[in-house]
């Protein structure tokens, strides 16, 4: 699965994933007021409302980009029908090409995390018949109960060609209070980089393992010590943009082959006519403002690329 | 929440929670057979068969025991019709007086880590309108990303009286390869431990906290200590029977009140006419034979208490 990332990185020249990650504040009111009018203030309308949102969004950029990211917790937290809507946009977003990351921060002991990969990256047996279920190309995944949590992941990854990012440094300000622990004179983060290394190599795929890891913009001297340790893991990047990432601390996330990350941004693409430098887009233009969002950090991370080539 | 939980379990005189993680081969031939008659060997058929054999679980059993714990792996592996199952599971289990503990097992950055509580334990605001969504009693919360992806629940939990149990040290093989990791010479999941008996300081109901932390029933010697590190914290112990915890390991998790801890069985109940000890009552007699292994549990673990008060 990550050749197919990959090869979709490089024909849109873009190492970008979008976060779609709607909160209803990001929602334009035209487009709430439509399915609140038909749904109700209720669960089914705040779903119907993302669900809306989220095609515009993607039918806007998707020939941009080579990938999205749906946070599930933003579908979550509007119940059933808000899964509904999660699983529509997937399917939505793998008919337009894209490939999809499931940001699920799953993990569990081995049986259970053995449900988990089945329900987003496998194939469920029902009495003998094998059923899709949430079906995305990648999830992410918890490394806190170690490599029984992990391994039913590789092994559907190896089954279905799909991948994984293990969460290494987390992009927020507390993510050093145990992940920065020094363990043997090296920070935790270092020795569970050191297990994506040794889970990926048994998922390889050409040059790339299809285990990768989480690496937060946030924190880019983190990002140089840990492009070393785990050379053959693809680095998903958050925090750019909004959480303040900037393109330039970015460049070391990467390998010399220009491979080896790939940089998200959420609020900053799909709330991008809230800022002042998209205002003029208006709430009616929120999916041009997302476009033009896009081509801009396609220029900012790509000039930053080019500079220290 | 933590005394409704105490009141409960002086109640019932049991500190046992029932795991409802009914995996499909759990569930007896008859109950699987009329729900793929009707609804076909699909996601829907499994999620029927599993929320039928949950209810009769539920009516043999409700009356013996304080809580369920639903782990949601086992609902999400089947999709949106699973989630639904899981949903009916905690709205059932609530009719009947139970305490819901969702083993979901979540965490993420703050802001995602609010959505994610708002999921379980809160309500979603809807342009002014508050709306429950699955509204568990607890959570399971995954620890690894620090204090901004804790506070969330922790402010849920105060603000709509709930609770949550923290991931110290978890009952698998490999849960040590980095929770026992020595830092300033202790181990990390006492570095959490002691960040769970802070945590829940804000978050005190009477002599407890509604903070909890789970402690597997498969390193005895670790709960002993971790039982001191955290006083005023309920302990979660899942990992009794079917993964090797005994009752006698297991008084260590309590405090001198009795009380302080509550034990998980999932299989070792709901699948217990599959073993030996239980087969006489058939699969047709499978909820009678969880209501005996309830009485069994409860027995084992009050005659552990008793021996050594």
């Amino acid at each position: 699965m990550i050749q197919k990332l990959i090869n979709s990185i490089k024909k849109t020249q873009a190492p970008i994933v979008v976060g779609l990650d709607p909160k209803l504040s990001f929602i334009p009111d035209h487009i709430k007021n439509k399915s609140f009018n038909e749904y109700g203030k209720t669960l089914e309308g705040a779903a119907d409302a993302i669900w809306q949102f989220n095609k515009l969004i993607v039918d806007a950029t998707y020939d941009l980009i080579p990938a999205v990211k749906p946070q599930i917790a933003m579908y979550e937290q509007f119940g059933i029908p808000g899964m509904v809507a999660f699983d529509k946009t997937v399917k939505y977003c793998k008919e337009k090409e894209l490939i999809v990351i499931g940001d699920v921060k799953r993990g569990d002991i081995g049986s259970t995390s053995e449900s988990y990969a089945i329900a987003h990256l496998g194939k469920i047996d029902i009495d003998g018949v094998n059923v899709d279920v949430f079906d995305e190309d990648f999830a992410t995944v918890n490394p806190y109960l170690g490599t029984d949590g992990i391994k039913p992941f590789v092994d559907i990854c190896n089954e279905h060609d799909k991948g994984i990012f293990i969460l290494v440094k987390t992009s927020n300000p507390s993510s050093g209070e145990f992940q920065d622990k020094l363990m043997d004179g090296k920070p935790l983060y270092e020795h569970v980089a050191r297990m994506v290394d040794k889970w990926g190599a048994d998922s390889m795929d050409a040059d790339y393992s299809n285990v990768g890891a989480v690496v937060g913009a946030t924190y880019p001297e983190v990002g140089k010590v840990l492009r070393d340790v785990m050379p053959k893991s693809f680095i998903l990047v958050p925090g750019y943009g909004a959480q303040g990432g900037k393109a330039e601390d970015l460049v070391h996330y990467f390998n010399k082959d220009g491979l080896g990350a790939i940089v998200n941004s959420s609020r900053g693409i799909i709330a991008a006519y809230k800022q002042d430098k998209y205002a003029s887009f208006g709430s009616e233009g929120f999916a041009d403002a997302a476009r033009a969002a896009v081509i801009d950090m396609k220029e900012d991370i790509g000039k930053a690329l080019s500079q220290t080539r």
